[in-house]
């Protein structure tokens, strides 16, 4: 196939999966892009809720009979087991489909085994290794059998996201909060500590800049023991609390969720990341200095620089006046 | 004269300029470009060393009869007044360049009027405003009267530039360091606290990988009052002392400097940020995370949010492993 048909197909399928976000866990946000012999784009699929279809089921149901011959580029490898929907591999020698391109190979045991089928069946199948952003924190909850654990930040660039005096509003610009808005809406929970929660009553929801909420909601997750207060934004909104960061992840995980945001405070995320729960970084430093207030981290994580925890860096980029720092762990 | 041979020209006068920083104070880095009537470029110029012949100068030596009816691009405006060499504006009419395009203003009054007389003697002018890199210190120190200050710092994510028991070697990788030497070479001076002085018995020289020299060395200065032991790498090298930031940058000034670095440490930076002595912030940044440590900053310089030091991003970019982000004050 064409290099350049690839790569429209590819970019078809990574933004169909990119738009689906938040609401597929416990199934991965997965996209399909079907394309013609003469390269034409026929149809795109993102995973259901779960329940509902896959990505594959999806694209196909929309191309019906144009689908025979057709070539699917998908961003995970077709899973290969009977769940609560038959298996993507079969539906796609079923309908035709001459060959499938895969951007990301399955880990998962229960499902791979999608590729050996096809070609089993006559499929040309392909693996184009490509980075996709949205299975990222999936492929991290499937490795570690917890959800993904991304703790977002948002502080001067000298590590503070409070004055001396305890003042914190604003610190980064409209444009930053709104894009942590954007990026709740595609979480399966939001988790903050009982800290945070007396101090700042928090909402927890995701809203657009006139206030009114995302179509999509996170569950709203409190760790540790002191009760919220009735009357507060929680008790009103509904939230879910649990003693520990590990009992939290651990009924997170059953319960289905497998990406979720950590917005704080400095105390909890101390301890997400002693106990090695972050997988990903958000930070989102505005252009100000205070040389003094709270740090981003309520203590130490690390008692001499070679035990400093680090990542990768998987994105940087500016954000109104702030820029934000995307890091990824590496093992 | 065409968009895109004016771009070109443009370029060539930004790259001239730049490669000549740090060796032109108190004269700031210019670059000159000579297109002729055909969009060919002529030749390049740049300030030579305090004394010698400024950009339009070289460009019009190497240039020759070719000047006649070129176009000239600088990228400040050719100045009007005699010091050390005759005015630039006069040297282009006696050339006889047919126009001038210049992409910053002279704020300086004794040097501005250029264009003024240029288009008295019949030579098309036009002000074609282009934020040009390399001026910007000489802009700001002119502007204020003192050298242009620009603070480097080299932390993790959350603000620290060492562990708790004091480790700090190296936070950021090689790529950051190699950076910060290359930028070495272009100052007029690196200044550091005699805390630091004193704790890393620096050479405050700029060094290639493979340790050698640059060609061009910046002055070693030390602020405070404590000495500087004999047999040390400043002592071994040469430094100048002062007792406060501003003796620092008062005899900086008399002498000639314009543009200097300040790399720390901590205690000093405090200084200079809260006397508002900090034009530029330079942050290189590790995707590494400590949660306590020592800070960039010895202590605090606001006691509230509002009264932050706010900055505007003007660069964000990768560098190794690291992210630099550069800052100039908006005021
Ligand atoms: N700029 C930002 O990005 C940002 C984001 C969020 C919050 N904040 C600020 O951070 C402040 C709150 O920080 P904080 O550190 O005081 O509160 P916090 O981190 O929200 O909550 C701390 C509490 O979490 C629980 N906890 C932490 N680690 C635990 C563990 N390993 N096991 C069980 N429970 C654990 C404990 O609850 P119990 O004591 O109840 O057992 C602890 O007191 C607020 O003022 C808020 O404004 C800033
Ligand atoms: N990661 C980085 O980017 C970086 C860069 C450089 C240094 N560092 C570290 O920082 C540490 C040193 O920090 P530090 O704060 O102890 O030392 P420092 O900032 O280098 O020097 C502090 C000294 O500077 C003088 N000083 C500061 N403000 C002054 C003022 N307003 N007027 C007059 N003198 C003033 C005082 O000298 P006197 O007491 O002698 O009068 C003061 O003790 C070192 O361990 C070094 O490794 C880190």
């Amino acid at each position: 196939m064409d290099a350049a048909v690839l790569a429209t197909a590819a970019s078809a399928a990574i933004l169909a999966g990119e738009s689906v976000r938040g609401r597929t866990s416990p199934n991965p946000p997965v996209g399909c892009a079907l394309v013609d012999a003469s390269g034409e784009l026929i149809a795109t699929g993102a995973t259901e809720p779960a329940g509902g279809a896959h990505a594959e089921a999806v694209a196909l149901r929309e191309a019906g009979e144009r689908a025979r011959g057709a070539t699917a580029v998908v961003t995970l490898e077709p899973c290969n087991h009977t769940g609560r929907t038959g298996p993507c591999s079969h539906a796609l020698v079923e309908a035709g489909v001459g060959e499938v391109v895969y951007l990301t190979a399955d880990p998962n045991p229960l499902a791979a085994g999608g590729a050996d089928f096809l070609r089993e069946h006559g499929v040309a199948v392909q693996h184009m290794p490509i980075r996709v952003g949205a299975l990222q924190p999936w492929l991290h909850a499937v490795r570690r059998g917890r959800p993904c654990v991304t703790w977002k930040f948002a502080a001067t660039l000298d590590g503070f996201t409070a004055a001396a005096d305890g003042t914190s509003q604003w610190i980064t610009g409209a444009e930053s909060r709104e894009l942590v808005h954007e990026d709740r809406a595609t979480r399966d929970a939001i988790i903050v500590g009982t800290g945070t929660a007396l101090a700042d009553d928090p909402s927890l929801t995701a809203r657009h800049p006139d206030g009114s909420l995302y179509a999509h909601q996170p569950r709203r997750v409190v760790v540790g023991s002191r009760a919220v207060p009735t009357g507060t934004n929680l008790d009103r909104l509904g939230y879910e609390q649990y003693a520990t960061p590990e009992e939290a992840l651990a009924a997170l995980w059953e319960s289905g969720a497998r990406d979720v945001l950590l917005e704080g405070g400095a105390g909890l995320a101390q301890s997400f990341l002693s106990a090695g729960l972050v997988d990903m970084v958000q930070a989102y430093l505005a252009p100000a200095l205070l040389g003094a207030g709270r740090g981003v981290l309520g203590g130490p994580v690390a008692a001499t620089l070679a035990e400093a925890h680090r990542f990768t860096r998987t994105l940087v980029r500016p954000v109104g006046d702030d820029v934000l720092i995307e890091l990824e762990r590496s093992d």
